[in-house]
Formats: C-alpha cells, sequence, structure tokens
C-alpha cells in the first residue's frame, strides 16, 4: 500500500480515495484516474474519476459532486425556490463553485441575472474544464461570476432586492462555516426584495441533524415561513440530505408550473420532497 | 493491520468491519465489539456494535440492519402494503429473519395470522437475543415461525388465501436467489386471495437497477397492478431503496386509515414515496 498525499492511496494495482471526514465510518471510492489536482488558498481540490459515479470534485477529503448523480442535489437546492417564487428575475448564489446549481437556474428563461458569488476561482475552473457533466461548461450571459467572498459580499447587498437567494456550500468546517451563522442569515434576507425567499443546503438528518435543527431555528428567527425537504444523494453518507426555505411570501410550490428537463425533480418530487418522516419531524419538533 | 476472519480488520487499536460486496465501493465502520459470529449452514451471521448505528445484522459481508435506522426498511416493507389491503387478516413474510418486519406487521389488531418462513434459524435467535431494537424479541402469539426455505414453501400453499405476502429477502445471491425469480413469484400470486397483494424489496435503483426492472416486469407479467416505491436506508450503498407492489384489486393507499406509532412512516410518507425522481421513472419506463 502506498499512500499518495493525504486522501489517495494505492493498494496493489489500484487507486483508493477515502473520505475521511467521520470518525466511524469511512467510504472507499476505487478511482481510474487523477484528472486534477491542485492546493488553492482555500482548499485541496481534486477532479477524480471513479469507477461508480464517473467523475467527482472533492474539496480536501469530502466528495461535492460526481458526473453520475451531482444532478439529485443541483435539481434540488434550485427548482425547488425557483418553483416557489411565481417569477424570479435575480438570483443570487452563494457558493457552487461546480456551477451546477448557476445550470439549472439558466434553464428559467425569465431569469433576467445570476450573481454566483464564489470564494475559491479555482473550483469553478476545474469543473468548467474537468467536470461537464455537472458544470455544463457553463457560459450562459446572464450569469455573473463573482471570485469573493459570500458573506461578505451578501452584506454589502443590503436593499439589493434579489428574488432568490440559494446557499449552496460545502460543510460548516473551514471557509464555509460562515455561511451557517446567523448573522450571515439576516444579511440574506436584508438582501431579498420584500417577496424574496431563499434556499440553502441545511445537512444530514442523519449525521448532522443538530445543524439541520440549528440552521432551521435561525431561519425561524427571521422568516414568517420556513420549510425542510429532503432528498436523496447517493455520494452524501447516510444518503439522507435535506434543504431549508426561509420565504418573506410565498409557502408552496406549484407543481403544474413546472416545464424544465431534468432528472430528477418533476412535479410529483416538488410535492412529495416536502413529506417528512417523523424522525426528521421529531428533531424539528413539528407535529 | 490484522486480519480477523474475512470481514473484520483491527487497525491499532480500533476495529473496523468493510462491506466488501461492492469492486468499487468499500464501506468501512468502526466497531466496538463483536456481540455474536457463527457460521450457520447457510450464511456467516454476525451481530456487531457499531459507533455509527449501533448494533448491526451483518450476513456474510452485508449489513442487514441496524438498531439506529432498521425501522426505516422494516416499516416501509410493511405499513405500505398492510395500508393498501383494507382488511388484511392472514399474512405470510418470506424471509425477515432479523424480525422486525412481523413485529411491524403484529401492530395491526385485526391480523389473525403471521406466518414467518425464515430459511435460517439461527438469524431469528441471534436477533431476538442480541438485537431487540429491531427484533423486539418478538413473541406475539399470532407469529408462526416456519424455518423452511420460502420457495419450497409457498409452491405448497397454492390456494391458501393470504391477504398480504412480504418478500423480505436479502441480495439475490446464495440463498436468496431464488426469491427473484418467476418461478417464485407465480408460486406466491398463487397462494394469495384474489384480492390479495405482495411486496418485496427490489434491490437499490442506483447501483441494482437491472435487477428493480427485472423484478418490475416479471410482476407486470402476473398482476394488474404494480407500484414501486423509495426509502432513504442510510446503511444500504447508494442511500435509494427500492420495495415493489404486486396487487389483484386494491391499488392506493389510504392515509387516512393510518394509526400506528412508528419512527419513518406517516400519513405522508404513505402518499410521497411512490412520487418517483425521473431517473427511476425512466428505468422503468413509466411517463
Amino acid at each position: 500500500m502506498m499512500e499518495m498525499g493525504k486522501y489517495l492511496k494505492r493498494v496493489g494495482d489500484d487507486l483508493w480515495f477515502t473520505e475521511t471526514d467521520r470518525d466511524n465510518l469511512k467510504i472507499d471510492y476505487r478511482i481510474k484516474d487523477i484528472v486534477f489536482s491542485e492546493t488553492s488558498p482555500f482548499q485541496h481540490i481534486m477532479i477524480l474519476d471513479s469507477y461508480d459515479f464517473g467523475r467527482m470534485l472533492v474539496l480536501d477529503d469530502a466528495i461535492q459532486t460526481t458526473a453520475k448523480e451531482g444532478y439529485i442535489y443541483n435539481e434540488m437546492i434550485t427548482h425547488i425556490p425557483l418553483n416557489i417564487h411565481p417569477n424570479p428575475k435575480n438570483i443570487l448564489i452563494i457558493g457552487g463553485g461546480d456551477c451546477g446549481a448557476a445550470r439549472e437556474v439558466a434553464k428559467y428563461p425569465n431569469v433576467e441575472r445570476i450573481d454566483m458569488v464564489e470564494i475559491d476561482e479555482m473550483v469553478v475552473q476545474a469543473s468548467k474544464a474537468h467536470l461537464k457533466e455537472v458544470s455544463g461548461d457553463l457560459s450562459d450571459p446572464r450569469v455573473n461570476f463573482i471570485f469573493d467572498d459570500g458573506a461578505s459580499y451578501v452584506k454589502q447587498k443590503r436593499d439589493y432586492l434579489y428574488d432568490v437567494v440559494i446557499i449552496d456550500s460545502s460543510d460548516p468546517v473551514g471557509p464555509a462555516l460562515k455561511l451557517f451563522e446567523l448573522e450571515f442569515y439576516t444579511d440574506v434576507y436584508n438582501a431579498l426584495a420584500e417577496d424574496g425567499l431563499m434556499a440553502c443546503q441545511s445537512e444530514s438528518p442523519v449525521f448532522y441533524s443538530e445543524m439541520m435543527v440549528n440552521i432551521n431555528s435561525r431561519l425561524r428567527s427571521l422568516y414568517p415561513i420556513v420549510k425542510l425537504y429532503l432528498a436523496t444523494v447517493p455520494t452524501y453518507p447516510g444518503g439522507f440530505w435535506s434543504f431549508t426555505i426561509g420565504s418573506k411570501k410565498y409557502k408552496d410550490t406549484n407543481p403544474d408550473a413546472f416545464d424544465k428537463e431534468t432528472k430528477y425533480v418533476n412535479k410529483d418530487i416538488l410535492e412529495s420532497c416536502f413529506a417528512l418522516p417523523n424522525f426528521v419531524k421529531e428533531r424539528l419538533e413539528i407535529d
């Protein structure tokens, strides 16, 4: 066995990547090829070609998205809020360096402007060059790439009047930590129009339910309408993933209006994703 | 590193169990203790106490159920068919050695008889003794334990007139292989009353979608009503798990009638579990 950096090892002829972020659970993926591997000012970035999930974007030791199933996460974090808002025109995406969320937003012809604020330009460049199954080599003219800290950016955008803000952050460690704090959520609230809404990834109800509950209660302190929804993401440990909506006015999805070409989301999913198992309701103290 | 049998290894002071059934994905669970480890005439059986999921039943190298989240699978394979049938009285469970499915069925006071046919008595004994979080040390007098091959048993039960048959098999390798074949499904059909229905676990839509599709088409050749539903099972690779209903008469769940105490299933889940993502519909060739 040969160690190759912190995250890859060679066993016989085989190359393996191991997710090591949890103490008691390790997931090993057999890898065909290291497509890209560089350290940015913020994190180590790899694009790995895996046997089971095709190309994968890996930040430090955590898989962010894959060619085979990245669409699940990216469709869920975008189409749910964009379907709840009846006429979203100005969209802000915070994070989302793989470009998959912006690519989904660009499917809405009435959207006029997509500001995408990603702290790490190298993630965008690597995803555009080497992970086109997710990024689509995004080049829609409505997308405005801003390489900046999402928390600082949104603080300056008080009264900018975004219709929808999508918080597509990595886990609450390192550069993304601020994106889970009340101060940041308050700044997002202030950057939204008076009928605006936000959606964020809110972690695993199995492994990080304390963070999911914290996000929920922070958003409840700001918004009259807070709703959690779920999807299954095969490459996130525990399978379940949660997302949370904070909305100033609009409450429900409108499945009949949905007409996008997608691989996961459809009219049924736009409703069923809000059906929560009892163990999730109990954590959120919902009847 | 010390190898301990085929499935366990010691790394420093830590004991790890590795699921090795997939060539390109290995999942390692840190283990506190080996509670039970014996080889039966059919397979190697372990009860392991894990850090993340509590006690786990492991057959050969595959986790079957865990103390922490085994209720998801067991509730989904039972309450969906029992809620579709308006008055289920005679129930047959094939497999289900962890006793979790029978325990859920026993929550229905109108059920008169629960025949549970499990090929491997040692799985039942180990689960009753060492995995009470799942088995509940099942001792309901309506449960009839039959230690026999499920396929042979059901062949003799032509015209027995079961209301619901639940096929709670392990994966289609080794002793469970026959439980995925048309001959067996035909025998199940013949053992059902004229308004009876069956439910089976139908594998992962991510990793074993070919088997999921085969089960679907075999059941379509027998039943007028065939419906697939999904749950997220954290300890099954890929997160998603599918179940399939074959029904002679009854089609829909009746959420308003559901009054059981459960940790996953509720009125909302009884409907939302049938909402299929586009990639699953495409595999099944459903609009």
